[in-house]
């Protein structure tokens, strides 16, 4: 389809094995085939993506142990699931896909336990905020494991796993997912002398071009600069992603657009809670040598006498002198079971108003009066994101 | 309590008649023990509201017509309920209070008809839009009349209103809401010497103190300024009326505090449909003399896959040229009954995203790649609202 409607040679299931820089060309491997030949290019883009980080630990690749990024992976699990029958899962990682994993586990009626190398889940959160995320997983019957560290796995006769070992505890397991972030997928480009950023991702600048001229990258294999530290970070989000994809895109068919970088915002279901945050947290504020101040409030999704209001947790990180917005984070809705059908974590989007502030260089004291909507069905008359900036800007 | 912990003397059932400037004072009238006196002051401060507009047309008096606004104007209603069990209402007006109470009818179980002047309900949104929220009201069952003005009321023999005439029919009715907007109480202050503005309203400066020195007021009786036509508006909602009640108090006070203007934002949900705006409407844009573009786009609440998204269409307004955003519009849920319980109303408070922007003079190609909160419970990849973002773009 795409060779013919747009004019492109999709080749699936063929691997390139090398990148030759001097003589711009690549090495390919026919998959099925098993043929190789090189490739020449003029310009080549690297969209090479991130792979899920498996520990080296004894029993590792144990059959029953699964890690979850494309849709293939979570199939994977799917088929285990109908197959084996498992009563038991451990998940280990509370990270989003560990706890979107914890939640699908507990819909499909499993015993679930959490392991968590961290003293919380969403370690991208303020301990505060997190230690909500953490009560929420234990209220919803999970076994959460904190300050935790996995060391092996036993494996059965039959080559399957049957239990995950910590430095404290054996956990018996009938099936593991492992949530433990993602490492890019830079190494056959930094063989070839392409330069990386942190943590291994593939440096690039505004318009995604590397290091290296024609050669441009975008999406979970690059560096993103962020807005606000304006200090080089590492984000492996598919929004991200998707808006590299298409300034890369433009630049490489010839016109101009640049990417202003990345705010960290992400969001997070876990059962009725939502959990999401953008910008700098306190750790990375300190890191900075940046004095702040934080106010953190708890308030109502919707009007307090409306029959659906909920219980929304938001706080707001500003910098001191300048009053400059630095971040926030939300935690929403909650305290209700898996099935209830509440929708109150949607309440966690209005992060997307402190993200919009983030990104237009507000002052707290500027959004002081943003005027956002109210009714009471969706909001108290002082919406909860400028009840916490009110209250952050006493801290200033 | 107020006097006993705020050192606050509340005059409750209190009426002041008259406002004399020149002495500084107020006559005040005991509506309970009917004595009169002046009441001297060195700061007044002025916080009379709106009261619902009510035409001068037969009948208008009849029992069994209502406004509402307050508290007790909604007790009134749901007495009448109960004790005539009304099984027909007509609601006149299709604005925020003419929906809410239509829908509330719905829930009641009664027969509804709702006759509108205008084209189309929800008249503050573009037609195009406003078009999406008269297509609800009729597949929710409600009788729609668009286009027609109401003439009179015709009344029974017991006084209680029977029906209600248009210039094209004439509609039997046990029950009348009127929704026909609010007018702010201005007229004992007008009387006195201070200055009105638009639409009759208050006119104050940013520090909310009016024309004459010394007398402050906020909420809905005073005109606002507009952030985005920088002209003066009257717009009578409780968020910015509490806003500007908290400027005010913080001057009267002694300290020092602006507010800096309204943009209109306002949201408002009718049965499972959620209905919001923030700035510019097409035809505020043209009386300005403003060259724009537009986009509409219809997305998706949560990515297409997700059980519960639903149909949002998002409008976006900008100014050609300097590429500055003008304006919003956001329809969102919609397509199911009454007590369908789904929240998919909810993602019309993505309003707030625009209205951040708004204020923050944001140019939409900066808005482009703002880095919102993605997950698929929450949103597409790209946000509805960057869809609109992206498409506004091309036409400027």
């Amino acid at each position: 389809v795409f060779r013919r409607k747009q004019g492109i040679d999709v080749r699936t299931r063929h691997e390139v094995t090398e990148l030759d820089l001097e003589q711009r060309r690549v090495r390919v491997r026919d998959l099925e085939g098993a043929k190789e030949w090189w490739e020449a290019f003029d310009l080549l883009h690297i969209a090479t993506g991130a792979a899920p980080f498996v520990p080296a630990v004894a029993g590792a690749d144990a059959a029953g142990i699964y890690t979850v990024s494309t849709l293939q992976s979570g199939i994977r699990v799917r088929r285990a699931m109908d197959e084996r029958k498992p009563r038991r899962a451990v998940v280990v990682g509370g990270g989003h896909v560990g706890l979107e994993m914890a939640e699908a586990f507990l819909m499909r009626e499993l015993d679930v336990a959490l392991v968590e190398m961290m003293p919380q889940v969403m370690n991208t959160l303020d301990p505060d905020m997190g230690a909500l995320v953490s009560d929420e997983v234990r209220r919803e019957g999970i076994e959460l494991y904190l300050d935790e560290r996995l060391e092996a796995f036993e494996v059965g006769d039959d080559g399957h796993v049957r239990a995950l070992v910590t430095n404290r505890r054996t956990l018996p397991a009938d099936i593991v997912v492992l949530g433990l972030g993602v490492r890019p997928n830079s190494d056959l480009v930094a063989q070839a002398g392409v330069p990386l950023g942190i943590r291994g991702a593939i440096r690039v600048n505004e318009r995604m071009e590397t290091g290296i001229e024609g050669v441009w990258a975008a999406g979970d294999c690059v560096e993103s600069f962020h807005m606000v530290s304006r200090q080089p970070t590492y984000v492996a989000l598919g929004t991200v992603a998707n808006k590299q994809g298409r300034v890369a895109g433009i630049n490489i068919g010839g016109g101009y657009a640049t990417f202003p970088g990345v705010l960290g915002t992400s969001i997070t279901k876990f059962c009725s809670l939502g959990v999401a945050q953008t910008g700098l947290r306190t750790s990375e504020i300190e890191a900075l040598g940046l004095e702040y101040a934080t106010a953190q409030i708890e308030g109502s999704t919707a009007a307090h006498y409306y029959p659906d209001a909920a219980k929304i947790t938001v706080k707001v990180l500003a910098e001191k002198g300048s009053g400059r917005l630095l971040g926030g984070q939300i935690v929403a809705g909650g305290a209700s079971r898996v099935d209830s059908g509440s929708d109150a974590y949607l309440a966690a989007k209005r992060i997307d108003i402190l993200a919009t502030a983030l990104q237009a260089g507000m002052r707290v004291d500027e959004m002081l009066n943003l005027d956002l909507a109210y009714a009471p069905p969706f909001s108290p008359v002082w919406d909860p994101v400028l009840i916490a900036v009110r209250q952050v800007i006493k801290s200033l």
